[in-house]
Order: structure tokens, then sequence, then C-alpha cells
């Protein structure tokens, strides 16, 4: 086992990180900005190093200050958490090349990942289901045209080296295509450096399911209950199930089938989650892989007993999993909430400053992870969700009513927060019947929410 | 299923009753003393009313007011909690009288149990094993005499209506008892106008093993794994831990099993707690019984998955348990540290005054039950328990060591508590192994513990 860890992140994963480091008996170094000073991970954590500046490319996204800081304080290992550097290869290969072990898959599986078109290729040949498109990159504008017509319209045009939403366009019909085709390939020039595009069509409507995997380093592949993060506002996921309400156990032992598979496809190490489009029909067709842990990981480890952050450092110091498939039973369900310190009367405007006083919920089934206390700076130049509140209970009904109740007694007093939309989302119908699909919020929930915000408002 | 529920009590168990409630779609009725206007439950409550001032006799004691509380507000049950009347006869049998369901036993059950004598000599007829002594009351001297001849020294003569430590003697041998008998007696008669005593061989060393029983108006009884209460200091448990770490699962059944026989002696009904020591050679002999809902019931709620409380109130409406024996299943270790405002440099005198900053530890196998947040002033005239802090882990050692992470990141400014003491505690090698007995943390642990405590102070 590693002596010492620098945690490459802040806020709430970085606390997460450190307890798990804790449990292990491993030290642990944090990294901060100057504007994260007196954050409480940096607190937590056995020592500390600053990195620099407040913005994100000046610190957290700084490579060769992180490893620097590693390479100072002695630390053998770097855990990425999620976002920043965590899905950037060219880190997780300076990790190697520093001799510092990178807590994740190896950095050539990030890169492979990392381009969507070549994901698909990969996951193509290993008989893994993938979103009807093109075989790969197009290889011009009639080839586009031809694959969309023989796919069917509406299709999403997307540069392989994605992300972000650029180089992006909707396509609905054959005249629409040449302009839009056009005019992704200069945007993705222009942004990635690279005008290769791939298509796919529009599964629509759809959940997205996502299946947790973990393999070691001696080719155990295990595979955790699904999770549906159907509910998302603007791409990003608000609240999140596990396991999905209206899967039977058959569809989850196909999808956890298809995920070993696709993990098994790549020689896949530690901990990713693979995501799937599942349609009407319950069928499920392989979005893209994440290489890394998530922010929803809870909800998981509320269902399994398993601790998935002990267990990446454990797999990434060499030992085999210390789980097996039989192992990975379900227990009840978890849903998770993310409350973001976002004004929903602004849009969602995202709220800096201080923290008058936060009152956490507690009780049976009731998981916080926060990276904040009461009279702490939340700062401005970095992701605005503050706390997670997760909740577990014997039934899905169940769960969301502890969930509620969690989040009225939850107070953020001196910065605005999702709360109230949390807790119109946990009371609608849609979401307890456990059917919402990807545009739910977007499309049905949100009208009527913002009319409720501006009314209350006005 | 109630409509709505009065809650006979304040702290972190109003907290947890009402979070019950809310559960359960249930409204819950707060009271609470002029000192607790501005307490977290009194806040969470559907509705509070105050019965009185800041002396528990004046409030949480006063039977009539709390009862017109009820009236007045409608609530059709009370929920007791744990101290304060939970364990009156009188209080469950003047709800009786006023057509309010009193969520606990019968009367006659608790007045049964509140003997402790009566308690012996029931459980003795239902043929469970009892600590050596008097078949019921002793006669006279010379009864008790002849009875602590042939149980052996040293022996305990108790005050049959006991309670809070008052016509109790220690007996080391023949010439100290009748000394020790006259004063018991008179002692007896002052505090209770009862001056019947009893005799029990002290057993020592034994581990307090107690084990959790459920049962509905049906007849159905149910046992919960056991939880080792030895880590006390001056008759309080400090640290609980459940299941017993050096116990069998033959021991379990065991002793479960007694614990069942003992609750179909008496007809109980709702939940309860019957108490045994295990001496060396684990054997099991009944102590008494508490007829209530106790601080340290998480414990039981993390390793088995149950809501005990709403369990409580289910029952209470007259529905059958929602469980059965073979539901009730281990799934780990879990402990529970009390954090006391007391302060261990000045011989753990309770505090009282403001919370400046509370900061509660979280992330995954940590539950918090707290009556109190950041600002919150503690007041002097109650139990100095506020916070209890509860980790669940895969194995007896995980558990301490997650607890022990998450007393670390605890922080109660402003107000001196026994944190320091719990540390020192889950870092001794006998808490460690296990092997603990009731008098260890008093005549072993202290000692060091305060050398250690006075050379810091100095």
């Amino acid at each position: 086992m590693f002596k010492k860890v620098l945690i490459a992140n802040r806020g709430e994963i970085a606390v997460r990180i450190i307890r798990a480091l804790r449990e292990l008996n491993v030290k642990s170094v944090a990294i901060y900005s100057t504007a994260d000073a007196d954050a409480q991970y940096v607190k937590l954590a056995d020592e500390a190093i600053c990195v620099g500046g407040p913005q994100p490319a000046d610190s957290y996204l700084n490579m060769q200050n992180i490893v620097s800081a590693a390479v100072l304080t002695g630390a053998e290992a770097i855990h990425p958490g999620y976002g920043f550097l965590s899905e950037n290869a060219d880190f997780a290969e300076l990790c190697e090349t520093c001799h510092i072990t990178f807590i994740g898959p190896k950095f050539e599986t990030i890169a492979l990942m990392g381009n969507k078109a070549n994901a698909r290729i990969q996951m193509q040949s290993g008989n893994v289901p993938v979103v009807p498109g093109s075989n790969g990159f197009l290889a011009d504008e009639a080839d586009a045209l031809s694959v969309a017509e023989s796919v069917g319209y509406p299709v999403m045009l997307k540069a392989a080296a994605g992300g972000g939403g650029k180089g992006i366009r909707r396509v609905t019909s054959a005249n629409e295509l040449s302009a839009a085709y056009q005019a992704a390939t200069k945007e993705a020039q222009l942004s990635f450096g690279d005008q290769r595009m791939y298509l796919e069509k529009i599964v629509s409507p759809a959940k997205h399911i996502e299946v947790q995997v973990f393999a070691d380093q001696v080719g155990h592949v295990v595979a955790f209950p699904e999770r549906d993060c159907s509910l998302q506002r603007k791409q990003q996921k608000v609240l999140e199930l596990s396991p999905c309400p209206i899967m039977t156990s058959e569809e989850r032992a196909t999808v956890e089938q298809i995920a070993v598979q696709a993990a098994k496809t790549i020689g896949y190490q530690n901990t990713g989650t693979i995501e799937f489009l599942m349609d009407e029909n319950h069928q499920f067709y392989f979005m893209e892989m994440n290489t890394r842990i998530q922010v929803e990981h809870p909800i998981t480890e509320a269902v399994t007993g398993i601790d998935l952050v002990k267990e990446q450092v454990r797999v990434a110091a060499g030992l085999p999993l210390s789980f097996e498939q039989a192992d990975v039973q379900i227990h009840g369900f978890a849903v998770e909430a993310r409350v973001n310190a976002e004004d929903p009367s602004l849009d969602f405007m995202p709220q800096a400053g201080r923290v008058k006083q936060l009152k956490l919920p507690g009780g049976p089934g009731i998981r916080v992870d926060s990276g904040i206390h009461s009279g702490d700076l939340i700062s401005p130049f970095y992701d605005s969700m503050v706390v997670k509140l997760i909740a577990h209970a014997d039934t899905y009904a169940e769960a969301l009513a502890k969930l509620s109740e969690a989040l009225t007694e939850f107070e953020l007093d001196g910065i605005a927060s999702s709360q109230s939309f949390l807790l119109a989302l946990l009371a609608d119908a849609t979401v307890q019947a456990g059917t919402a699909t990807t545009n739910y919020v977007t499309d049905q929930f949100m009208p009527n929410f913002m009319a409720q915000v501006t009314q209350e408002v006005s």
C-alpha cells in the first residue's frame, strides 16, 4: 500500500478521498489554489501545498505544478477525483514518466475513450452495441448523408475529439445536413485542431443508464448495479438513482454483462463508468465511458456497501479486487441530490459568497458529502456543487421521501441554492414513477417550475 | 396510522422521532420548556407547544401539561423517547385514561419491569436465567444473610423500587451485611416509600450485553442482534458496539432466544431492551429490562437496516411487525459514540453555553444524530449528550477506525466536550480487542487517561 497520496482536486471529492485514505492508513496531501487556502479539505489533509492562483488553469489544471507538489511531498500516487485532470491522458502519462502512480486506468485507455469516435470503433469491435451511426470517422459530407439516410433522422453530427458541446450539430433532415457538416467541421478544427467527425442517430426518448465497472491488474472485472441518471438539466445530472426503478433484474444482468464485455474489450483497469442510452424497448446503446470516479458514486456505495474510493486506491497499489461479482448485491434504493450554489430565480446563475450557516441533515439512511461548513467562502472560480445528500431506504418511494425530508432540513444561509428545485423534482409525479427520460427535466419539468419560481418572485 | 403524534422529549431523540414521523406522513408536535424555545427539534416539528419552565419537573416531567398539550393539538399518540417519562407507568396510564396512545408497552408492563425485584420473579417464572440471588423480596436481615451465604460474596443489596443509585449497598463479607441492610432499607423507605429489598451476587468481570426485542399486538416477537455496552463511565454508556465482537453466532442465538422468552413471559408489546450480564464463561444473566427505545438504537439500525423508531409508531398504531425473525440479518459492525458537553479536564463536569461552530463529519458509513447546530445554546438543565456519531463498516476494526476518523473531523467550538476521551477510548488496545468488561473504563482506562489529561493541562 502507498504511504502517501496526493489529491489533485478540491471540494467535496477531496474530502471524500481524504476520508478513504485515512481509513487505509495512507497520508494525504491536498493541493489548493490561493482561493482555496481556507477550504475544509485543506484543513483535513495531513499536508497541503499551494499550486497556483484561483484560475483552474493556474492550479488544478497545472500539471507541472501538481506533479512537482507530489515529488516535493514524497507522494507515491495521485488521485485525480473527477473533473479537472481526471480524464487527461497527458497528465496520466506525465505521472507515469515521473514514477508516480496515477490512480485510474492506463493513460492509453484514457486517450482511447477520450476520442469518442475511436471509443465507438473499439466497442463495436468488442460486439458492444453502440448508438446506430457511422463506423468510426466519416469520410466526407457524402458519407455523412449516406449514413444519416441509413440510420434515419434525427441524427447528431459530432466532432470525434469533442467535448464541452463544441463541433456538435443536430440534423433533422437531409437538406440541413450540408450546412451542419460544414459548420461542425470548421468548429471542430478551431476547437480541437482535429476536424474529424462521426455521426449518431438520436435515440429519444431514452433513459441515461450507466454501469460502473471495477477491474484489477490481474484480470478480474466486476460490474455494479446500474445508476439511472436521466434527470439532467443542461446536460448536468441533478438527481441520481440506483438501481433504475423501472428495470428488471434480467435487464440488469444484460447491461452489466455488456459493461463487463466493454471493459474487457479495452483491457480496462481500476474503476470507470460506461454510459448507455436505454430506449423505450429497454435496449442499451453504448454512449461513452468515463474513465474516473463519478460524482454519483455514493448511491452505488449505499446499495452495495462497498467503498469504491478505497478500492480505487487498493487496486492502483496492485492489490486484487477485494470482492467478486457475487459479492455485489443490491440492498434497497439510493438517491443522490446535488446541491448547487446557484439561484433558480436567476436562471440558476452560480452564486459566490460567504456561507452564514450550514445545517446538515442526518439520521438513519442519510449520508452527507460536503466540502463546506458554516462560515466558509464559496468561490466563483469553480463548480457550483457544494454538498451532496444521499438517501438510502428499502424502496424507491421511501428513498425519495427520505431525501425530500433531508433536503427540507438542509439549510444553506447566505447563498442561494438549488434546494427548492430539488425539492420540486422530488415531489414530481414522473420522477416518483421513475419513468423520466433524459429530456424530461428540460422539456416538461422546467417550464412549470420556472413559471412557479417567476410567480413567487413577482 | 396516526395523523398526529406528540413527542414528550427534547434534543436529538426528538429530532430522531420527527424524522421517523415525517417518513410515515404523520404530523409531529414538539413540546418544549422555556429554555428550549430555540432548539432545533422545535423548529423541525410541524407544531410546537411550550409546557413549562426549564426545570424538568416543570416541563418534560409535567404529565398534566404534556397530556393537555396532546389534547389541545389533537395528537392521537405520544412518543416518550428515552429518559424523562418514558418508563413512568403512571404517565402511560394517564395517556390511556385520556384515550391517547402511549407509544410503548402497556402501563402494567412498565410498572412490572420498573420494580426490579418483581422483574426478577417474573423472569424466573419464565425460566429466564437471572443473576443468582434472592427469590423475589428479602423477608428480613436473616434472610439476606442466608441468601448471601448461599450465592457467595460479594453481593449487592438493592431496593426493589430502586433507581438512581438509591437504596443500594455493596457487601463483601457477612460482617458488613447487617449495617448495610439497615442503611439500605432506611434509604429505600426515604427515597421510594418502599423499604423492600432484594439481593444479587455481583457477577464480575462481566460484559453488559443487551438484546432489543420487538413485539406486535398479535403475538409476534422478534429479537435483534445484541449490543455490547460494556464501555461505561459512572454507569453511563460511552461507546456502544453491535454485534459484540467476541460472541459466537451460537451464543447470539442463545441470548436472542432467552430475550424472546423473556418478552413472551411478560406479554411484552412494542420495543424494549433486555439487559444481561455475560460472565467469563459467556453465560447470560438477566439484569433488567428497559421498556423504551434506547440511546444506542442506531447501531442496531445500522447493522440490520431496520428503522426501529418508525416500527415503534407502526406497532403502536396496531399494525403487525413489518419483518420476521429471518429478515433480521447482521451486515457488518456498527459503533456509536456519545458526544457529551462535558470537560474531561474538570472531571467531566457538564458544560453549558453557546456553540460557536459545529462541524459534523460525513461520508460513507457515517450517521449523525444531533440535537444542535452552530449558534445554538446548550442548556445547563438537561442531559449533557448533544450529538451521537455512528460508524458502520464491514469489520469491527474498520468501524472503530471510521468512527475515530469521524470524531477527529468533528468540531464543537465554544463548549468543552468528551471528544478527546472518546478518541482515546477508540485508540485503546482493550477496546480494539473487544474484550472490555463493565469495570474496564473506570478501573483501568480512566487512571491512565486522567493522568494524561492532567499532564496536558499542567
